[in-house]
């Protein structure tokens, strides 16, 4: 268990010698991206260097997305050209987690998808049957909609739902018709909420997941974080050691959160989402489920904690 | 209180003597319409017999619908055209209740409608200025989506949501932008969750608003049924008593939980959504909230209730 076990511990307040005993306390990262690696196209300022440095040191590295829009490749392609150094196994994304989610269980129908390419192409890469993503509008009058237009494919066996900028009144009935049936598996890729932005809210899959959820009756699987599963392929068989692995993220819900359920360190970056002023409302909750969102360590963004790293290998000052 | 205080009593079990005692313990009848009066443009057998011969009796009728695509007078209508002696301030509607709601609070700023023209319509009546309701469909790319196709209107001082069979991605980005400020008001008709039907499942109002209510991070107030805002109109000031007031309706966490809300005697008719196998489920249940949902009285469909009525009349055998 780590010495800073949620006490959400500003790493840029500890002596130097602290700092290279925390660095020493773990051989695993386990990082989110979006708001701490990067923002949208642009690395964030030291990011690249602090995880190139982790694995200078030795350390396993693992980029651990709730994007269900991107492949694997893709991600891999993104981290590259902004100069981190990882392999497509350093890869965890939801959308090849969902599709080996299904391989593992010999899903042998259709999936319904309400989400990307990211989705389909996963499932394309693991042999799995699915219908096509993209626009899927309301034609005439509901009445003529229902009667004419809504054909219900009778080979579906499982609905996945995650980030989908098409989603629509038919795609929620076709998903809510297809669940009736109890044999039908209904999987969620993520429950992210929502993406605040300068001027505008972005919605996330969360809230496409919610409307099935609400229409169909069902509660779905959610394969991405705070649930183990997306970490299946890591903690079973037993490549990493919980206790002696550090989850990086900038949303507590998600990142934090999974880091407590897995038993790994957790470092919260203020980068994105969630900041010091949240961490001190989850403290004066009363909420037990608050708690759990409270991280081990906290630092402003990944970058700042590049000084510290290169004082632990040279000796000098912090 | 009911002597039957959700005992979930099968009127058709009682004698002819109990019936025609019950029929005096009220003297105002409120009713949901979709599976208790009519199904689509069908009046059920003998609903309409059964509530005329009710306003016959000197009973005051209400129709009370969550269905907020209609104005009242579109339902006044409907109503009058399947038979039934209904005036227009005998009907409660979700569309024209919201309209009510936002007009008392004297309301001067501009609407963002998710719903259709029977909200706008009752808006307009009330002088509330409001955006339009139709397709609002995904143009292009996310990013370009964003940065091109996105107007918020600065005047947006309330998201209303009912249903909405053109619900799209941009609507849902819209809607969590605007509530993005907390002074901007959120209004839910109602939050019926789905409309099942013989081979498909028609989405309710619900899984839009609980898609916006995710994407927001924002509750929403709630018009409909079982919030006794619906009631608004009929208890303060106090027109009706409810001690002497039945509630009729298909759909028990709607009409039979509005009904215990407000302390009205309460009817459940097997036409359309909830059954008895589903009191029984409510009666195993160890959670208080589905206590709530347990009807007084039963029927298999309002119709059967004619020849307890006749006879009650006229002195006959049951």
């Amino acid at each position: 268990m780590s010495t800073y076990k949620q006490t959400c511990t500003n790493l840029l307040e500890l002596s130097n010698s602290k700092v290279t005993e925390w660095l020493a306390s773990f051989d695993t990262v386990i990082t989110d991206c979006d708001g701490v690696l990067w923002i949208y196209g642009n690395a964030l300022e030291g990011s690249v260097d602090v995880m190139n440095q982790f694995k200078a040191m030795g350390k396993k590295i693992y980029f651990c997305t709730n994007n269900s829009t991107k492949t694997r490749a893709e991600l891999l392609k993104k981290g590259l050209e902004l100069g981190f150094r990882i392999t497509e196994e350093g890869i965890i994304s939801t959308a090849h987690a969902t599709a080996a989610y299904l391989k593992q269980r010999k899903f042998d129908k259709r999936v319904y998808v309400i989400g990307s390419e990211g989705i389909t192409q996963e499932l394309d890469k693991v042999g799995i049957k699915h219908t096509q993503c993209g626009p899927d509008p309301m034609q005439g009058p509901l009445g003529e909609f229902m009667a004419q237009h809504l054909k219900l494919d009778t080979d579906i066996g499982a609905v996945v739902v995650g980030f989908d900028e098409h989603f629509s009144f038919p795609k929620m009935m076709k998903a809510a018709s297809y669940l009736n049936d109890p044999k039908c598996l209904f999987v969620a890729t993520n429950t992210d909420e929502c993406f605040p932005m300068p001027n505008m809210v972005v919605p996330g899959s969360g809230s496409f997941v919610k409307a099935i959820q609400t229409c169909s009756e069902r509660t779905p699987t959610v394969i991405g974080k705070p649930n183990p599963a997306i970490c299946e392929s890591l903690l079973n068989p037993k490549k990493i050691d919980p206790a002696r692995t550090l989850m990086i993220g900038d949303r507590a819900n998600t990142d934090i959160l999974l880091g407590f359920n897995c038993g790994f360190q957790t470092l919260l970056v203020g980068s994105g989402i969630h900041h010091l002023s949240d961490v001190d409302q989850w403290r004066k909750s009363k909420d037990p489920e608050d708690k759990k969102l409270i991280p081990d360590l906290y630092l402003p963004k990944l970058g700042d904690l590049l000084p510290a790293i290169v004082n632990s290998q040279t000796g000098g000052s912090y």
